[in-house]
């Protein structure tokens, strides 16, 4: 893959998270599963904007946090989303581009807003999201630079994307294109109730040629409608070539040519906040897979990137993961 | 002061914060002296964004994070301060009002976007702010509600405010207007710089009745041009009714009637972000003063509250203030 210009190139929603504490009783009250994922329109984000406690804004997106940690780790990551001419357009595409990616997606200006997320985080560190998609849907294959896609080692698309039947057509247009230019792809299912809307596309993708999966237990245990998750990584060893899965404090596991390598957790003092656990897992491994390292380390890289982000609010990195790989003696 | 509707009435610039760490290059860079505050205009905000890595976004402002502090403490606040009718005067109306502060200003849609401050932390935790002003300027006599401020046990004014004509005459009004419903006016210096572009009115206010001075180590040296503390302070002692005076790690000391109250510091792990340090220790004093506590208990409640502030990035209390106190003691 020496003659790529990008180790990872991602496809995925722009998003400005809003992050703020609440109970579990706020939570009941908004009607939210803990720990989902769900989209709102614009006069529920109002709502509940208006009921939760004081936040801080920063620049999220579950695709979009991976490229910024593999950028992080130092890798040579790129970045297709759209963003609207608005503030949160403008935080958005300053603080992807000063971490050091390649983003390019066209502003689009015809009245709706940069995409936000609501992030409720409860006092167990777990974060529970409320998505107002705004521009994000306007993502078509018009946005898509091809030419860039083909020069990147590796395609990795967020699952979120199924939400919206223009995205999902960009999407396979992207995965035709990083093919056709005998490029890796991966894809990442992004939540169970996502897993649900969309599981009979997400099958056919998987069987058809996907080369990594990542998933969480929640969500492996959606797509094959199955309470036990030693049966759904069965299932997944089976239909996907490269299958990564996470389990939160367990750990997690890859599965690859009929071989399992279990991954341990990195200690976290305290877990502040979940938001970004699996992307920035996901970035730590497309990084150690894109530079060519075994997959263990890939896993480790991973694993670590995941103890960083839930250690502190917010799903973008709070330091250099390529320093911090190194003090963990990971990568030299 | 049983008759007052509100323990706290502050009046200030609304600013939303857009918090990025940097090396002391970046500073250098920059042109900015470290620790201090500057106003710049439309134009080099955008440079110095520009050149600033990922940041977060959360309100602040001195005089609304030491309001939004006393809320924390279960004081009732009140803010007066100006807003655009954008995404940033949402941000920082949603954040101060969800705190349980009365917030009333009107939004001002003249084109003039909301203030903000780009601060950037260097790796001691040390912050260093680049303010534009923006519709802050927009505060003028007509955005003062003087019920309101007849209304509260202590009118608080953010020394900033001096940077802008307009603003210092609702200052002087406000002022006016406390003191003939016979209520307590309390002053911050805000920064040394600023001390240096308004000495003599601010001179002339502490000695013309100003009830609490709050000033830092730099603050009060600016004011009385010297390089001793101990000359500033017993300067202060003499000019001041009652001078509270901050000195960062060393703590600080209260001034009244010739008596000189020394309070220490809290025990802070690591300090990550100096930002609101001052602002949040004045949060702590005044909730102490309004409600009746001695000069001792309130200075402690001031030292608590700084040191949690300084443990974690942004300006505003990431924890209740009022649990704090009681976890650690100092109110039952």
């Amino acid at each position: 893959m020496t003659d790529a210009r990008y180790d990872v190139i991602g496809i995925g929603n722009a998003i400005v998270d809003i992050i703020g504490r609440c109970d579990d009783a706020f939570l009941t009250k908004v009607g939210v599963t803990k720990g989902s994922m769900r989209l709102v329109d614009a006069d529920e984000i109002k709502t509940i904007y208006s009921g939760m406690g004081p936040a801080i804004e920063t620049s999220g997106g579950s695709a979009a946090n991976t490229i910024a940690g593999i950028a992080s780790f130092g890798g040579r990551a790129a970045f297709i989303g759209t963003i609207a001419n608005d503030e949160f357009g403008k935080i958005f595409s300053h603080d992807i581009r000063s971490i050091g990616v390649t983003f390019t997606a066209p502003v689009v200006s015809n009245g709706t807003p940069t995409s936000r997320s609501l992030i409720l985080v409860t006092p167990d560190g777990e974060r529970t999201m409320n998505t107002y998609l705004g521009i994000s849907t306007n993502l078509g294959e018009a946005q898509l630079d091809l030419e860039m896609i083909r020069a990147s080692s590796i395609l990795y698309l967020e699952g979120y994307l199924f939400d919206e039947p223009q995205a999902k057509q960009a999407f396979r247009s992207a995965l035709q294109a990083a093919k056709s230019a005998g490029r890796k792809t991966a894809l990442t299912l992004s939540d169970g109730f996502c897993v649900d809307r969309h599981r009979d596309e997400f099958l056919n993708l998987i069987r058809s040629g996907i080369d990594i999966l990542f998933a969480n237990e929640s969500e492996i245990k959606s797509l094959y409608q199955t309470d036990s998750f030693e049966f759904a990584a069965e299932k997944a060893r089976n239909d996907a070539k490269l299958a990564v899965l996470t389990r939160s404090a367990k750990g997690s596991e890859i599965h690859f040519e009929g071989q399992t390598i279990e991954i341990g957790t990195f200690p976290v003092k305290t877990v502040v906040d979940t938001t970004g656990a699996g992307d920035l897992y996901a970035a730590g491994f497309l990084f150690g897979y894109a530079k060519g390292l075994d997959l263990e380390t890939a896993g480790r890289l991973a694993s670590l990137a995941a103890s960083e982000i839930i250690s502190h609010i917010g799903a973008r990195p709070a330091v250099s993961l390529s320093e911090f790989a190194r003090q963990h003696g990971i990568i030299s």
